[in-house]
């Protein structure tokens, strides 16, 4: 490999001879080969378009020159446009602070302005990686502006996912709502219910958990840019952050604010606790749905049945027309996920120690993580899975006539010990509720035919006259 | 002991003669001598106020008598007023949902009704756990209620104690706010910050903690009273939950709702896991600000030694003389545990099957548990220790001058290179940044004074001229 | 109340006039009133277990007096022996490093000390808290020892209920042996297993999970005591800690020994990670076994039910006759609670700085709970609800015989894609696998009743010649 | 894109026509574009392992031809010889039980296995997947087998590195021996230790991590291999699983056994919950280590500085001449993640039902991830920064002088209260307490030379006479 010699305040670093970047990411390329996962395109594109913000600003400040601000911009829209990722090349465990990935966009945007300058790569006499990109930065608070950054642009891929699966859930309320079931809690038979009613709560869940995530993740439009070194604004122009702020807002159609305070922007990661933790809500409810899922669509023939999942692959390398769940596996495996990362974020923003929290490398790649597996998990199992579902009508009927809970509806007239002699004989005997309060004349035929209506049953309604 | 023998579904059971709880309490005595711990003060507060809005509301429908609507709703305001707390006797680890401490507020209010109505214990002919108590109630709408409103009464008692300690915080970054320090990031020598600017900001993490859990509480409020057995509404009265929730708003002050779906809000227990997720944010906090006070406290002879905290209590049982800083110290494993009862919860909301959720009790008891620790932990917190932190003014000042990173404010003036050059030979040498500066002509006197001026590094300012 | 005034080195502090402990307590009480819990009971046990090897091998060395050495040691067994437990009142969340239930247990053993030898409480001068009691000893090598101590104590609680629960489900194992039902894997029809090949799988569970712990907890056995204050055993006798420690061995029946690094036994709290770790792969299985448990008695007219568990109580307010499966859904919550536990255990011991870890009281009381939780839970489980396990023949061979999975031991025979067609058509048309197997001619009679037979196919065989 | 059609149980697929893997492959990339990341190569080794011994024993058998099984066995080595490798597509998210990425490894090997019989790709006339390459295994046995055999062989690339970093502190301890220093309790000043017994604890938390993971992996080595579909056997010969598990055992060199009960094997993961608590006891001992070296290392002005750690490369964009403690750092933030995928793991444990837990692949991901990231990062910590710390002598010694716990070795000789006075006026005053007690006559000056020497302090001792 050809090389060219760069140096940096340590000394002498070898650089690959056509790399956009420059020292510092040498040096961390060799100090982190630790997972082989490079830094998700949220945080790259968040990273880059502070970047183009600053340059502007500064340029615009008089603090770099124009030609300086505007190769530098230029350069940062190549990478927004796609170009230059392969030049991202920091481990995502890496250097506290995310210092050296923070180094490696540097070094790319003043390596590429350079050459738009018409400097050659590693000399950085246009455009210097500390000097001009950095003009009034520090990790300290492009990091954690860009964590916040990633996660909101990787948040508007989630949303349309969520609002899809609850409009897909939606539909199968409606197209199940006639059907009459029986309720089960504890995993025990209960009063009847309609499977259109269990897919709308699903709706609603889906619904409320995107209102979490969205609440729980306003806090991360508040930004820190321009605190730079320890949250002072050292070396910042008193007018840059808002500017750099506003432009930002602008660039990404969020409404972003400067922080109100700069040091608890750079010091607190508590944004990112709060998004992971609404994340994990999500999480724990799409587990529970999918193991609904699976629990209704057990069988064929030794399970619940009630309803029929779309088969997308054969489901077993040993038993033959096998058909399994696979998308509500996969979503609660990505929801067990998900609620791992967050555990480690919450690890990770307990750890900040005075001016800093350097361990926002972690906090990004989970959070990102997260919304990314989330994203298309959820994707596909509303596609490919709930779109698709049918129910098995008799089936649902015949468990709507068997529960031995219809005898909840006779409380109200024979009183709640009178009803469990009821379903005791009911269970001891086989025979139906409705058998047996018929010959024990507990109710005449015409409130049978009322109060034991399963369907009457499925709303509130007022007390039938004795 | 005395026991009277009353009979349920299930058949004969010992009750102690003077209980005002009933046959299954007892069983459930029986079935659970799992913690020795009793149900949190909040729940059954929560549970009683509930049964006081049913039976009123009950009552004036007509579905129960005046006179049971009436002493029902006496027996629940004894119980509001602190009588018969002795009589919630159920383990904190019970029956799935919550059946056994449900049963056990009804046998106790049908009880202490049928007293009132001139009945003996263990008769319930006047006032029925199950028919009038509980009219058109179930643990599965009940609970879930219970649980949501009792930890909305507990938050009560948290939020002002969060306001106190952004008090307190704030009136020492007052008093703080002329004292220069050196910042540190990664632990290391970093660019001068006023010790006021950092206490300003551990205010602000409290301020942004409070409103995280307000608005990750909001879902609490929408409830689910009214969906009885199954979130159908089996057995209400059309008019009943919209008259039972606007009665408990009215007795809270809580801005509470009727859920827009009764089957979401019985099988679904995301708020509780969002409420759990929102404290856990402020636990990471106050974690992280505890672990700054030990940092800044350290000491007296071997550490950083810039604060002194509150001597409290001899901090040894061996080293003479030693005082400890034990409320932060107890902060930061009240803020563990909090996280570790956030992870309980977690798992708790995952589990839910079809129309229930019966993990309830684990949710209701960690998430109780976590804001009565975090209310008391930082109420004195706030009391015994940060407002009575002194500053030592002369380490701070010496640290502001001898930090190697006053040298960041170079930068504009002579580039990141050459600064850093600086550095190096300071660190080499130990002579001041100012003295090589100095030395070498790179800025004027004038410059020195100014540029390098700790005090002016701790705000923005513009670029001085050449 | 009557108090008394005592002095330590901050000062002056009221006590309760008839209190075995004195000041430092006192403080504790009035800075640390955040649960209301107090420390376990296998904790103060151990502490104490811990000051009566002290005083004796001390007492032997000479360095406290004879007498004081045997009026400590008495004031030690009356509290093993059951006394005095009302005086260890210091919260479970307190000063770091459990300085203060350190101190009261100092306080009240040199209290008692100084009544056996005629003096009054308070005095101190026959015994002394902090000279005599707690004579070349630290919180930082008492509190570690003790920690470890009262876990290794509480597991023998344990232990015994784990064999016990594996024999009961050995037993049931054995009972439900012969009974064929179908296996099922994704929650689909998968190949017949017996119902009693389940149970025995269950017990190997618990028995592996109980071989988890034992070796996870061997760790605890290597104790600092005699590091002192910073585990350089300053203010010790060169042959104190083999003597106490070999003292406490023999006290407690465990074979202890004494730490190879004093340092790292102070510093490292990582046993207790390692114990809690194994008590959660317990809690997982348990958890694990009682959602099966559910699953398989869910009914009994809408659900699996292939076995009944026993009726401990009513299980609904609302649904008459309902019998909730309440010991596996207690079983569950405790499990959550134990992996929260866990995680707030995890936390603490990361926190470790320098010589002493001082999250240790968190460390002690999570472990300790989770182990008592566990092993009331599971007591009842085997007792009430194991034990008493019935079993639905019909229902399991029904479900033997409807299984399409049958259709698996066909595949050496006629190849995978062949057998998924019979399955194919089963499913479409309702047929039985036998049925389609015969009318196509696929194997012949005598084949069909050997590699046909469900019972056959639940151990290995030889594959039949064609 | 070439493409040839094949077809399985649910119809015709597309594959790439030179594709190695097969229509269910081809499935598994439609369905699960989940997170681009594929297989770890230690679960790819493992899985075409256990094809090799099956092909090998099958063969021996007589239940696949033996010219299948050399063929499939030939496939199979070439895999492990590293060949082949990027037709293992299937991302970690996927099918549960790991059903699609065990059949893309049958269908590689069939259809590689065809290719050597002569055979075309996607044919499956000399080879088949299911019916050969999978004959008498299932994804039920093979999975849960893979998953534990491949952690056994990710453990051999992180037991080494433990075993080095073990050593590295070791030297470090013997060359800081003799450097004296004050030791810190509560972050506070504590009695002197030697800096080598520090580094010397650090050793030992390593060592006694590896016997942690040692022996909490132990029992991934009982394995299901020849459960098959539910953990009976069923289609395959009683013979086969004893034979093909010793062939592993040959293979790997690890001490392989026959599951005592292949229902177990096959339904519990506890022993991937036991392996991964044991990788997170480490995780938290690497990060209370990392935290430690970045406090002993903090400075170089303002912070503790006892000691330097090697300059990897520039530690700030913005402020020069700053070096952070980049590997310590992380290192925390690798343990931090570490923790996070050991609680993925422990939910998907606990959700296993019935015959199988589906949610394997997400076990096996986390775990073999946490091993992987923890072996680099220890290398690094070890290689490039352990081994060149070096020790600030003279700022060690000034410690070691003026902590005023230096006290403690007079409470043998004046007791507790009064040399907790001399601690007061020494920190009131800033007067050494060697100066005080001389002044004060409290020792004689023999008494000050032996009793008050620091060093001798840091082990046990003899008490002076009088």
């Amino acid at each position: 490999m050809n090389t060219r010699r760069e140096k940096d305040s340590l000394g002498y670093v070898e650089v690959p001879a056509e790399a956009l970047y420059g020292a510092q990411t040498a040096r961390a390329i060799e100090n982190f080969p630790i997972s082989g996962l490079r830094a998700n395109p949220f945080l790259v594109r968040a990273l880059v378009l502070i970047k183009l913000a600053a340059a502007k600003v500064n340029g615009d400040l008089g603090l770099i020159s124009s030609e300086q601000s505007q190769a530098i911009q230029q350069a940062a829209q190549e990478v927004l446009h796609g170009q230059h990722l392969d030049q991202f090349v920091v481990d995502v465990f890496q250097a506290g602070a995310g210092v050296s990935l923070h180094m490696n966009t540097n070094e790319v945007l003043a390596n590429r302005a350079s050459q738009i300058l018409g400097g050659n790569l590693g000399e950085y006499a246009q455009a210097h990686p500390n000097d001009h990109v950095n003009y009034g930065q520090s990790t300290n608070d492009v990091f954690p502006t860009a964590m916040r950054l990633s996660a909101l642009l990787a948040l508007h891929e989630l949303y349309p996912v969520l609002e899809s699966l609850t409009e897909g859930l939606e539909t199968k309320a409606a197209e199940f709502d006639h059907i009459l079931k029986s309720g089960r809690t504890h995993m025990q038979d209960a009063v009847p219910i309609r499977l259109g009613q269990e897919f709308a709560a699903y709706a609603v869940a889906i619904r409320r958990s995107k209102t979490f995530i969205a609440e729980a993740s306003a806090g991360l439009r508040e930004l820190g840019l321009g605190g730079s070194a320890v949250g002072t604004g050292i070396n910042t122009h008193p007018k840059y952050r808002f500017a750099a702020i506003d432009l930002l807002a602008k660039l990404t159609g969020e409404p972003l604010i400067a922080a109100e305070d700069m040091r608890y922007a750079m010091q607190s990661c508590a944004p990112m606790a709060s998004v992971s933790g609404a994340l994990r809500t999500l999480a724990l409810e799409v587990v529970r749905i999918s193991n609904d899922l699976r629990l209704l669509s057990s069988g064929p023939n030794t399970g619940f049945r009630e309803i029929d999942l779309p088969g997308l692959q054969p489901g077993s390398s040993i038993m033959p027309g096998k058909v399994n769940p696979v998308l509500p596996e996969l979503t609660a495996m990505v929801g067990f996920q998900v609620c791992g990362n967050d555990a480690a974020v919450a690890m990770a923003v307990q750890a900040g120690q005075l001016e800093l929290n350097v361990m926002m490398p972690t906090m990004a790649h989970n959070v990102l993580q997260s919304i990314t597996i989330l994203s298309n998990t959820l994707r596909e199992l509303d596609h490919r899975c709930i779109r698709g579902i049918t129910a098995n009508e008799a089936r649902c009927a015949f468990y709507a006539q068997s529960t031995v809970s219809l005898a909840t509806a006779l409380n109200p007239y024979i009183g709640y010990a009178k009803a469990a002699e009821v379903v005791k004989e009911s269970i001891a005997t086989g025979r139906s509720i409705i058998d047996l309060v018929r010959e024990k004349g507990l109710l005449t035929e015409h409130q049978i035919s009322t109060i034991l209506d399963a369907r009457a049953m499925t709303e509130p309604r007022e007390k039938e006259d004795a």
